[in-house]
């Protein structure tokens, strides 16, 4: 395997080759994925990070890799300082670099099926100012030197049943096509996979821990589809599934079948689809209307099957969970834990139940220092032993055929310090306040994050990440368009209206660099609140994930009568939705974890 | 006087003459100020719409009025009907509703002089959807059809001494020269009135409530300026303090002026400076960068002169409001009492002092229902009694020489509802929510907005506005950048980092339609805090207004230890800094006023 500076310098070759002064690598598929399979992973390839949002740019002299706050510490400990400098978003951006690094005049190149339209405008008007230009390649710089770089996946579709998905294919196209009249539109583009996942009601396993297929999607008027996947991946089931409104092509389809849609009005959501389907439609003479994806809100909006099904995941879940919990109590305090032995344990834990189909992201699982690097994945060369008087965070999430979880929990090994738990406890004062908060009709998700940061400010302390991400039904672990996050974060949602039926993450947590992390991440679901007198329809979460938080590192007397209200009844929820698939040993270890404090 | 419907059918003839198919009315002038002279008072001739914010559309056949939630029930009151559709902003927006309205091909006129250049780009964008133009137009049609148009003030400026300043003229000039070569610009163009006010020191009285002049500026790289303003509004002592650094030219001659920047780099603030000042530098071959205006932000951070000015201003302000309080409590059981003759009394009590010089704004004498009007303004055919059983709010503030003042106050007429003091606890409880945050460096003012409303939410309420607006030094009541409310509300701001030196508005409010309105607007100043074992650099707030809170509409049982803590406290400084200014039995009142609760 060759070094990551054998690499940097293959491709300053290639781009000496190619004409090209400089390339953008993002970190990204044709579909604008956050997480890809492996044939995509390019700026993994080049630079050796592993975290899941940065991108790269590579000029003849200088190199810079660009992350936000999640990966400030994990950049440093990937990426060789002696080739790469290291950038952070939102404080600075590709664009603003390469208008003080590119050199006048220089062509720099991008991948056109790997950017949105509006980086693509952005960037050209502010390398204009330097009198460079942005030039896309017609075949990726890297493909041409990575030599060993994996096939794209062949992994066969499977069918979403209704009674998990609650409406059927067929129903779900009428809608989108009901909306294209709405707008006066002939045919929609769908390119992200999860929308196309959830459009036509099948699962794939492309892409590892998101149930997805690669494919593209259109979805025209008379509510039939052109559905671009490769044959070898659509046994009989799933042709019978998808039926005659769907006419079925290869992948490679895609872009040449554009050229069809001359003078015709065309949907395309310029946040989820890439420079490039713009370009080919252009160029075909068709009209577009830059508009979000039809399926984008409904598949948020989950319905009545989705939050069974969710709650049933839950359920399975938080039993893995618990049993995972006490074992770590029990095993730490001998001294021979570690971050791996522990998440595959916890693996094996979940995969007892018949209905997991993965994970729904690496296990973060981090002991002491480890802990505090926020997107932690821990390897072979990273491995710490869960030592007394440290904490232990783990962050982890199944994808059930019926729901999607993801939850943390963060545990003391041995006697822990008065800071940690003081630590612990304003994470859970934040995590209660946004749990309780009743809001508007109307409200972002970004009007409610300080609430969870609270606490922590109080003691002049913050976390560097958001406090929620939307979540899917089986599919994406991070799912668009909600999110709770400062509207000013690099990462776009905090501005989307909360509404009924959305899923999301409250996870408020605290990192010491070196030392150790907290996290409490639950998932909970936007409900309809009754309030007596209100002026105002409410809405409210409930909460989804049932798992104990860790009584030994609540300092009481910081609570208040509140706070300690929400605990004990939580606790008491825990208790009835888990006891039931717990017996023994497990079952009175719960039982104390969720007794009353 | 004309009839409102003979207004509208004038400017509908004289549109049709200047060849328009409809025109756009704003509420503002050639600066875009919030508040503008009677000149320029439009959008209040052509409607009757007596407002601070909002704007029309007039087609052949329909015309449209656009208000934000503090206008809804006032425009339905001021404006006819049976001429006038009402809209939302910002549910719906002109750019929307012309593109519904507005005819095929149709040419829509606009006042370039009235207009940012962002809303002339997009409502151009929108316009040209449905095949429609928009026009540019030379002469404003209203103001042909105007009659008895008032001319502009013709008031003479004075000088803002460098004791309230803080910095001379010079020094901000050559600041702005520095930020000039930092950006290699040759020139900035200044069109904000309090821009100009502040880059001078200089203060005028042609805008009702705030102390600026008609007037632009162009500063160069060199540290010298040109300032357009009438002649004979300029005294001998003006023209000294100006000095030499400072060319005096005619309003008149600014357009010309810029014909000269030929082949200049020209520094242009977007959102302050109106579409025909780009129009003209771009005609003239200028080089136009576009960024904020570079007083904005050190007009923001006050310097302190102006913060020792403020908190003197707030002194005597508040032994006015204190005086004003008492004489309330005891003349209104008396049943004579009325909005008008309590603000002409608060009047009085203010003009007591000498370094007044106007108030800062209409008084908001609101009693009973007319109090839920946010944005109200009292008038002889409006004016109510102080009954018994209501509530009496007054928000009002005075320009003084070294400051400008901005509180609200909410006081019981007789004996108050349980409802009322639920709810003014409440509002209560937002406002010391706010007035006790703790935030890292870095942190939006929209990212605290949501604490003022908590109490209310968690009752099934909310209030219509934002929670807190900038305010100038003996400038502007309402001063950018930075604003405290939601990211996506109609007024920018949310988003402007909160930084050491700003002055904020902290006034949550409840408003019950028919029936009553609360607010508790104190002013707060942006300051470092020093928190034990913090591990961010922390800002807060320091409350700059000293005025008793009407303890008889306070729930004590509704209060944590903290907010009770925090009342007592303030009542405390309330004492200790307004005591020294009364006398006899003012000051026995607010003794009492200010007991521990």
């Amino acid at each position: 395997m060759s070094s990551y500076a054998d690499r940097l310098a293959a491709l300053r070759e290639q781009l000496k080759a190619d004409r090209l002064d400089g390339f953008v690598v993002p970190l990204t598929d044709e579909h604008m994925s956050e997480y890809v399979g492996s044939y995509a992973q390019r700026l993994a390839w080049l630079t050796g990070f592993e975290g899941s949002a940065g991108s790269a740019v590579v000029l003849p002299q200088e190199a810079a890799i660009f992350v936000d706050g999640r990966y400030t510490l994990q950049v440093r400990s990937q990426v060789s300082a002696s080739e790469w400098s290291y950038q952070s978003v939102p404080e600075t951006s590709i664009d603003d670099w390469l208008m003080v690094h590119a050199a006048e005049g220089a062509r720099i190149g991008y991948d056109p099926w790997l950017h949105s339209r509006d980086w693509v405008r952005q960037a050209s008007e502010s390398l204009a100012t330097r009198g460079a230009t942005l030039v896309p390649v017609k075949r990726n710089p890297i493909d041409a030197v990575w030599e060993d770089r994996p096939e794209a996946s062949m992994a066969h579709l499977v069918v979403q049943p209704d009674q998990h998905a609650g409406k059927n294919a067929a129903e779900k196209r009428t809608d989108i096509a009901d909306w294209l009249a709405k707008h006066n539109a002939d045919a929609a583009v769908l390119s992200a996979l999860d929308s196309i996942a959830w459009a036509f009601n099948v699962r794939g396993a492309d892409v590892a821990r998101t149930p997805v297929a690669l494919a593209y999607a259109i979805v025209n008027a008379d509510g039939t589809a052109d559905l671009f996947v490769a044959g070898e991946k659509i046994g009989a089931d799933v042709r019978q599934h998808l039926g005659n409104g769907v006419r079925l092509h290869e992948r490679l389809e895609f872009d040449p079948f554009l050229a069809k849609f001359n003078g015709k009005i065309v949907a395309v959501d310029p946040e989820r689809a890439v420079a490039a389907i713009f370009e080919s439609l252009e160029k075909a003479g068709a009209k577009i209307l830059p508009i979000r994806d039809p399926t984008v809100l409904p598949k948020a909006l989950k319905n009545p099957a989705e939050i069974t099904g969710q709650k049933n995941a839950q359920a399975r879940d938080g039993a893995a969970i618990a049993r995972f919990l006490k074992w770590v109590e029990e095993e730490a305090p001998q001294g021979e834990l570690d971050e791996l032995t522990a998440s595959d344990h916890l693996e094996s834990l979940r995969r007892e139940n018949p209905e997991l189909r993965d994970l729904s992201f690496d296990t973060i699982s981090g002991a002491g220092p480890n802990g505090a690097i926020v997107h932690y994945r821990s390897s072979e060369k990273t491995n710490r032993k869960l030592e007394s008087g440290s904490l232990y965070l783990v962050d982890s999430g199944g994808q059930y055929v019926d729901g999607t979880t993801d939850i943390t929990r963060t545990v003391p090994i041995g006697q822990p310090t008065d800071e940690m738990c003081d630590r612990f406890t304003r994470v859970l004062q934040g995590h209660i306040a946004l749990a309780t908060a009743l809001f508007p009709k109307g409200t972002r998700g970004g009007q409610l994050d300080s609430f969870a940061r609270r606490p922590l400010w109080d003691a002049g302390l913050d976390y560097a990440h958001g406090t929620g991400h939307g979540v899917g039904s089986f599919l994406g672990v991070h799912e668009g368009p909600q999110r709770i996050a400062p509207m000013t974060s690099s990462q776009s949602g905090g501005d989307e209206p909360l509404a009924a039926g959305m899923i999301l993450s409250n996870e408020p947590g605290y990192y010491k660099t070196g030392a150790y992390g907290i996290r409490i991440e639950n998932l909970v679901l936007v409900v309809e609140k009754q309030v007596e007198g209100a002026e105002k329809e409410m809405l409210g979460f409930d909460t989804l994930t049932h798992a104990p938080i860790e009584r030994r590192l609540i300092v009481k007397d910081m609570l208040s009568a509140k706070e300690l209200d929400w605990l004990n009844s939580y606790h008491a929820d825990v208790l009835a939705k888990i006891a039931p698939r717990l017996s023994g040993d497990d079952l009175a270890w719960l039982e104390a974890a969720c007794a009353p404090l």
